[in-house]
């Protein structure tokens, strides 16, 4: 699934910022690919990037209409179809990645017959894939872990990627969730594909590339959590990462969700070179990656320097202070750029 | 997913014995279930229960048509679809393994539509799964899991489902596999579920039971699988098995379909009971079933005498040697029924 570029980002009329996380991550990521935003009466939200009716990013040369905003429930409210449609018939794909099928949608349907344009539901793949074969692909994979879901792998995978870019190495982004699909302009959300196919699924999204290539894969869910550990593991083992990044917030005490207390990062480290061997028996860990939104700068900084030597690795949190501890890590195990 | 009874076991005319596995496995473990057998001119394959046209086997009180064989390609073939359909207008549902979907053949469609009876794809549910919740369930477990794939982890399941039975315990076989299914009457193909829901569906499959209730479940993949262990691990965290069993094959050397290497027995017991505690803290290995094919009665013997002392636990063929040295174990750890 390729997913044309620029895009025009819809927001509907959601009540706050939260509801349009997905619209502001694309734009906190790659605002290059955005050509506007297309908002409703009522909405709160707003991404920075100039409004404009769909005509006119249409005329702008905007390719696909995404739906970057979820309301309660992950529903299609009733008075964004219309929206969608006028989209459709203004000559764009419309990419989603709401829990509803645009396709299931009558008038959605009908309209994308009619135009012949695509609808992409990334949470729905239509797409098969092979089961996993567990072989050594050419290339370099870093894969983030965590010791929850929502702890910062998204974002410290593509902080990630940045900073190896921008210290020299070439490196690209694998997307596994549906906000980094949008990010990449490829994948499929992993946790939507068939349970026979999710290692599959991983060795697609992170396929064979140059010898000095860096894949950096957007990890999902949490080897310790009793809901979506299945997933993780296929992730682990189709990625078949030769670093990893722990991803910890350290003031939560339960896995979300669920009433399972959370691992200490010792215990993530080992679980997963553990089961990592598998696929990549010299996998290690590169870094631990915190999201210290908690505390003062005072205060992040004493965290993160316990957690370094714990554990004998770089410790950082990517949005205070950046990952070039961690790039360094990468330059000293694997070699410069 | 419920599947009526009794079934009329649908061979079609398969090459093989083998091609038919699936009508064999439900008559090996089911017969009082099943009414009869309808075969195509030219089938090699024999059940062993009467042989009757589609009309007779509804007048006998038939329920639901199985599709009990594959032909090369898991494809349903052409000449098969009118067997489908009269079975439909005698009034019975079917209930297919395949991987095409019944409901994606226009003429199945058409007929079930009008005659309104039920179409079972066990390989590709409709029903839908919370997340697993990883909350301790009342009732005892115990799953089978295997060194790999194709080790006997069903006959497994399915024999000392029988055994606790007969020794006086309430017992009960649940399906996460095709076959097990038709046999249980009851479930889902684990690994045709979404993976977000993997544990999830494992949860719903093993449900909260009696106190002296055993639910023996059906094992999938293997930990140590790169292509599958994503779903063995939903299924051991889902399933929380108080007690499991190892199934071996021994004269395997690489994981089915793919160069890794096999893990020992010792390996699985060990992975098994790390990743397992997240569910359930007390979880522990009550024996290992091996596939004695390959050996002579005494080197079997030899052989499994050989396995027990080196694991201090029961090691048998479920085969040959039955199922009383593990159900013995499990009184001695879980006490008597």
């Amino acid at each position: 699934m390729e997913i044309e570029r620029p895009y025009l980002l819809f927001l509907g009329d959601v009540p706050d910022a939260l509801a349009a996380k997905t619209a502001i991550g694309i734009v906190d990521w790659r605002k290059d690919w955005c050509i506007g935003q297309v908002r409703l009466p009522g909405c709160a939200a707003d991404t920075g990037l100039p409004d404009m009716s769909i005509a006119d990013g249409a005329a702008a040369g905007a390719r696909t209409f995404i739906i970057g905003a979820v309301n309660a429930g992950g529903r299609l409210p009733e008075h964004w179809i219309a929206s969608v449609v006028e989209a459709l018939e203004a000559g764009l794909d419309v990419a989603s990645g709401l829990h509803i099928r645009l396709r299931d949608v009558p008038a959605i349907r009908e309209a994308a017959d009619k135009t012949g344009r695509q609808l992409h539901d990334v949470r729905h793949s239509t797409m098969t894939f092979d089961t996993g074969k567990g072989t050594k692909r050419s290339g370099n994979r870093i894969l983030a872990v965590g010791t929850d879901c929502s702890v910062g792998k998204k974002y410290t995978a593509l902080a990630m990627d940045k900073a190896m870019n921008d210290r020299g190495y070439t490196s690209s982004f694998c997307a596994t969730g549906q906000t980094g699909v949008f990010i990449s302009g490829r994948g499929v959300a992993l946790d939507a594909v068939i349970a026979d196919f999710i290692s599959g699924a991983a060795e697609w999204l992170s396929p064979e590339t140059d010898e000095s290539h860096w894949q950096i894969v957007e990890g999902q869910g949490s080897l310790f959590h009793p809901s979506f550990a299945g997933v993780t593991l296929g992730l682990l083992h189709g990625s078949q990462p030769d670093g990893f990044i722990v991803c910890h917030e350290p003031t939560r005490t339960n896995m979300r969700g669920v009433k399972t207390p959370l691992p200490t990062i010792q215990q993530v480290i080992d679980k997963t070179i553990q089961c990592g061997r598998l696929t990549n028996p010299d996998i290690r860990c590169v870094g631990i990656a915190v999201n210290t939104t908690a505390y003062g700068e005072e205060e992040a900084r004493a965290y993160l320097a316990k957690v370094s030597e714990e554990h004998g690795l770089p410790a950082t949190d990517p949005v205070r202070f950046g990952m070039d501890a961690i790039v360094d890590k990468v330059s000293a195990e694997f070699g410069a750029p």
